[in-house]
């Protein structure tokens, strides 16, 4: 049996997020990304949207998802989530690999409606490019339409625009919408959230669509395509960096099945350590064990080279760990048996003034 | 009374457009927009498209939206459409005007819901930057709220991306998506529109958000802050082609409610030419008269300055009708007396075997 004051006497140096101890990382900010200034951001569009609010929009958990009251009819909601690919399409552009990127968009969209609980009814892209070519734009969107058709999702509409000037002949950019839908009663509810709850954690397999700016920052495009040493498998750095971001929809329904989920995050940009917490109760703190997953070969040689603290790796990368379920104690055992690779990662702790609001115990070394 | 008799008589080297006597335009391709490429990539969507395709999607009508049976609700579609501002933000970016792009693009997705007859729900948008300006960005997004707010329509959710690398410093881009809600019977239904309707216009306040690529070939920037000499206006080149997309929402609903509607489109990239015939039966072809509107000063600008034959004029600007509606003849004065602005701006006609999709009859000089 899993014990979290067990866990709590591994502790050493760990690593701190939350209201205090906040360290600033600075390798976002070296790689040309300003996370205070989307910060100062996320804080001016607040204020806008506090002026007026529709009143069938609800509060969005951690914000992963908005959701909107499906007029005249009480017991369903409308879940919709809108995300771009990030610079990891600089990467698949420079290569000249299409045929990935589409999909990493709609299952990195389809996860963040999953946090609510909803399934997939519809997604639209937007693909823009410097110059058009039938024969790209069609690999890419045919990424696209794999994933969706893997989800059942309808690929009902997109939008592609030719714009010289603004993007180089061989770049382009990739996002799109995803809208699903979710009975009200099964939106989970991180209220119910407490100390003692385990934290099932499901396996990343790279940087799915985060921290790509640092990434191409620390690995250059001449070393792409230098074999990469990875236990059991014989890839490029180039392959290792373009693994397809996964759809955790069909763990997600397995879990689902065999225990009650009280509440889940998607480990995007911010990772474990600003994710987790969006899910989190007040007075309710999340202890990660690093010694409880492997932390992918990618992961390890870029903290390696860009020799970067705890805090920023956790902040940058998922660092392993894609998507988090919280279920009750007595559920741990099955949720974690439900899928292959589902884990114990941590545990939820009470927490007192001052203290972070996610704490990851390294792995000893 | 107006008879479609009269205008056929008043015939002088109409334009043509659809499957015969059909020229390429080279207009967009001298700005850098390949037409045929993207005819391209429309076709390699089809084939991809073709192989899969969810039971619940809908053939959209004229393709400005998609549609999808909301599940469970025999009686009502969800419709969704996605689109860009396209190469206007680089004007509004050159010129540091970022208070109505986003007004451009809620404006637009609006409208291409509208010709199914559908209410928005809510919309969510798609924010990329070469390097973040939180004054900037939020000044982009409240364009957005406001006109969300006009609508009703919650701001239900969006992305802002810092790409360094993809974008300039000062570069951005700007994309939505819209999803709104129609009962199934107030679906406009093509195949009821026959020879003698007519067709009403409502009309355009500028380019919209089409023909950008070849407008800042014709309009250097160097022009910009002069003053643009317009009927009853002191506004310069810069105001004249910032001018927003207008939503005709309130137009239509106005006209529902006073006449029956048969077909709409909104007229955006590709003209009248091309977005017409998107809504119109087989054996009918568009007949439109010029004299029966106005041309905005800016396009008879621009076609002076790019010597443009007819046929590219009305394939790469609206020409002074953003919107436009068939009716039964015994409501044409009804519709066009429910908004001020709203004008007969051509009629239905027989189309015979060789015939084109669409005919303009150019004004008499």
């Amino acid at each position: 049996m899993n014990n979290p004051d067990e866990v709590l006497r591994a502790q050493e140096a760990p690593l701190r997020a939350g209201t205090d101890g906040n360290k600033v990382p600075d390798a976002y900010a070296r790689a040309g990304v300003d996370i205070s200034a989307g910060n100062a951001a996320v804080e001016r569009y607040r204020e806008l949207t506090s002026t007026w609010r529709h009143p069938s929009q609800l509060g969005a958990i951690g914000g992963f998802s908005g959701l909107f009251k499906l007029p005249g009819d009480e017991k369903r909601l409308l879940v919709g989530s809108a995300d771009g690919v990030g610079t990891k399409i600089l990467i698949a552009a420079a290569a000249k690999r299409y045929g990935t990127v589409g999909a990493d968009l709609v299952n990195h969209c389809v996860n963040d409606i999953l946090v609510v609980n909803a399934s997939p009814l519809f997604f639209l892209d937007y693909l823009a490019v410097g110059k058009l070519d039938p024969a790209v734009a069609g690999e890419i969107v045919a990424g696209v339409q794999r994933a969706c058709q893997a989800h059942s999702c309808a690929l009902l509409g997109g939008e592609t625009a030719e714009m010289p000037g603004l993007y180089q002949p061989g770049h382009f950019d990739l996002a799109g919408t995803i809208v699903g839908i979710v009975d009200t009663g099964d939106v989970p509810d991180p209220a119910r959230v407490g100390p003692g709850d385990p934290i099932i954690g499901l396996p990343s397999v790279g940087l799915h669509t985060n921290g790509y700016s640092l990434a191409r920052d620390l690995i250059p495009e001449s070393e792409w395509n230098a074999p990469f040493a990875e236990a059991g498998a014989n890839v490029s750095y180039l392959d290792a960096l373009l693994y397809e971001h996964p759809s955790y929809y069909r763990a997600v329904r397995a879990i689902g099945r065999a225990a009650h989920i009280k509440a889940m995050a998607h480990i995007t940009g911010g990772g474990l350590l600003e994710n987790v917490p969006r899910t989190l109760p007040a007075g309710c703190k999340a202890v990660f064990e690093q010694s409880r997953w492997a932390v992918p070969a990618l992961m390890v040689e870029l903290v390696r080279r860009g020799n970067l603290r705890p805090d920023e790796s956790y902040r940058t990368f998922n660092m392993g760990v894609g998507y988090t379920l919280i279920v009750p104690l007595a559920d741990a055992d099955r949720a974690k048996n439900a899928w292959p690779g589902a884990a114990i990662v941590g545990w939820v702790e009470e927490r007192a003034p001052g203290d972070p609001a996610v704490i990851v115990h390294p792995a000893r070394s």
